[in-house]
């Protein structure tokens, strides 16, 4: 029997072959024992139905994808943003999730204001934690890599991450994806930096060395050039025994084939290369 | 008369509907004073024609693009970069150039060890620095944006550039490409850190908001999310007074239209954006 106790699997990996509802059963029958959905695919069923079933089937939830997105433009957009963001976090909590992932959101349009827009995410995850605190709701800032600053993350490294957890204090981690971070010379020291306690969630995937589109081309662990077993030991090496979260976007590949080899194959390179 | 005086033209940035000869000559008629051309482009006509051009002319050189790629996995590999090198400084040293750009080169051929290729690229620049200062010539390593760490170059911040610096001595500074790091964080402080004697270098484009392409499609000045005028104000105010050379890969766009008008839109642009 496989050690997949803490494999989770992030959903967007096979949302393209099968609704939330197959994901889920497939999920739980490979023995799989977490998931993260997104909110698009919770919306699918609906959040009761999506309690119920994960429910049902006795998996965990290791995050919720994703709260954040804060930087706007106007109020109205400001109180917008906001307001989703109390949405995400009443998902997170019924589902009983791990933690809510955020991705903090780019650059307004027609802005180049990276000052303003880091600030007014400080500002937005400080309000959120006003509300995720009294639910019990662990809040993951995921930085992202560089290339998409512009348009959906002005959090770009650990580091920066760690810093804005410094000043909102208690209730807030980060969420360390490789795919966002291996490239950071500084990796090492700012995952023993954040430590334990403020890796909320540990996601995994590969980047191709020949890769063809900015968002939608991750690799399978293995099929890259990341070296996981490393930064994984990094992980462990602050005493994280949470969840290690599978997330591949990828159009051209595994999204075209059939979820249950995805997940097949997640589990084996899990074990073998991660 | 516009002021462009420190103007310089990558040649890249109209490689693909001219020759270098018809490059150069275009420059020189528009009142451009400074021009970086790439080895291939110089392969086309020559070193000595290149350099007899380009002084018939009076074009200075800001910098020759590029040397660099250090990383590999064997000996043999190994030699044949530096002997590369070696060539690139050559021809930096006939075109009177500012500065040999060094472009370190990602992960060798199925590796993962990025601090092995950091390494190797340290160990190159330090072995070329040995034939560019009693040359006269100025290296400048071009941190490059993440998102090319695992393909064209494993130092991706200004600070690792500069670490890199601190350690190798004299004759070495950086290539600040506003299009690698207009994202970090640290920017300003890294701007500041390497002073008006270390910044060989100062490249400038536009990063597109909707960018489709992780390398051919760099926006003109003006067209994107970068606060060019910010970056310039950090930059000079550690005392640069070199060129600032306009670098634009754009396969679907800048590269299909008439050199003339990409040109003149350079010159627009340097004065009105950035």
């Amino acid at each position: 029997m496989p050690n997949i106790s803490q494999l989770s699997i992030n959903l967007a990996t096979i949302r393209e072959r099968c609704t939330i509802s197959q994901a889920l059963d497939l999920v739980a029958r490979l023995g799989i024992p977490a998931v993260s959905p997104w909110r698009d695919q919770i919306a699918q069923v609906g959040l009761k139905a999506t309690v119920k079933q994960v429910r049902e089937l006795g998996l965990r939830v290791s995050g919720v994808c994703r709260g954040g997105m804060f930087p706007a433009n106007t109020q109205l957009e400001w109180e917008a943003n906001l307001e989703g963001n109390l949405r995400a976090l009443e998902e997170a909590v019924e589902l009983n999730a791990d933690c809510l992932v955020l991705v903090t959101g780019g650059l307004p349009k027609g802005s180049r204001d990276l000052v303003k827009a880091r600030k007014q995410v400080e500002e937005g995850v400080s309000w959120l934690l006003e509300r995720s605190i009294p639910a019990g709701i662990q809040l993951a800032i995921e930085p992202l890599h560089p290339m998409y600053c512009a348009d959906r993350s002005v959090v770009n490294t650990l580091s920066q991450a760690l810093d804005l957890c410094d000043v909102l204090g208690d209730g807030v981690g980060v969420a360390c994806d490789v795919y966002h971070l291996w490239w950071d010379p500084d990796l090492q020291t700012q995952i023993a930096r954040a430590g334990q306690s403020r890796i909320s969630a540990y996601h995994i995937c590969d980047w191709l060395q020949n890769t063809r589109h900015m968002l939608l081309d991750r690799g399978m662990m293995g099929d890259g050039v990341i070296d996981l077993p490393l930064i994984r030991s990094w992980v462990e090496e602050t005493g994280y025994c949470g969840f290690h979260e599978v997330e591949i976007f990828s159009q051209d590949n595994w999204w075209k084939k059939e979820p249950e080899d995805v997940l097949r194959t997640c589990i084996e390179r899990y074990q073998k290369c991660s």
